[in-house]
């Protein structure tokens, strides 16, 4: 989209841009864990991060039944928030020593790319809802529970043992 | 912080890094919640942000209080994350032509900042707590109480008339 152009002109064209911006961002956390659960020592994070990234191939493909759903083009568009997040991540976990502390490291890192995630997918609900797309609304509502309870279980396993050891 | 260099060695390095961290985003939101209230046409919206900036003010001194307490130094650390968010906001922002459709895009981008700062002080009273700083988990606690406020203010506004007007 052009700098000076106004491109988005309805809610609908919001809608679509908000679609464009996750779907990239998705793609991106498919890149990025791989690398994160490399990094993680605990065994149950390391699992976390890799069925998370199972789950976020699904949400790519959810995400793209949307487009064809709303009959748009299955396209991306520059997230600069999820590059900050997931550059501010590997700035983070490459300064740290201790194995222990990279795991909390860690922990933070995905939980606010999951935050992100989840603020986008909630206003992408409501926004679906209000265009009267109860169909693509129920897709990202899938996307968002994932996010949800991916979300919790990062806290329930930093508070378990991660920060306790870490501290 | 070096490139190079691995320079959090502890838990408690990893909590005063986040502690900067949260400390530069404070400080940058609080530049760009003025910009958001000019552009915002919903006078409710208008409101929301502006007593938002007042509590946002707020928050940075807390943090100040945080820093004193647990005797470090108070100062920012780049935060590549929230530059994101806020590059992102302005260029969504400045592409929408429609009034009431970008009263519904300053939304979405504010709610984006609100989770941003609702996971990393999540975060932070976490580890605040596993530190045995219970003194500086509990003012990072009313700032989170105060992230989720302002959070749940924006969606009952999006929901009340905002997203209808802008659909």
């Amino acid at each position: 989209m052009g700098w000076f152009s106004k491109d988005i002109k309805s809610m609908n064209d919001l809608f679509v841009h908000q679609l464009q911006d996750i779907y990239y961002a998705e793609n991106q956390i498919v890149k990025a864990l791989p690398d994160m659960a490399d990094k993680a020592t605990d065994n149950n994070l390391k699992d976390a991060f890799r069925s998370h990234l199972t789950e976020t191939k699904g949400h790519v493909q959810r995400l793209e039944n949307v487009f064809r759903m709303h009959g748009v083009e299955i396209k991306g568009q520059d997230c600069p928030a999820i590059d900050g997040i997931i550059e501010e991540a590997n700035e983070v976990a490459g300064e740290v020593e201790d194995k222990t502390v990279l795991d909390a490291a860690l922990i933070a890192a995905a939980q606010a790319v999951e935050h992100y995630e989840m603020t986008r997918y909630g206003t992408l609900v409501a926004w679906a809802k209000q265009l009267g797309r109860e169909d693509c609304a129920a897709e990202l509502q899938k996307n968002l529970d994932e996010e949800t309870a991916a979300d919790r279980k990062l806290t329930s396993l930093a508070e378990g043992a991660i920060n306790r050891r870490a501290a």
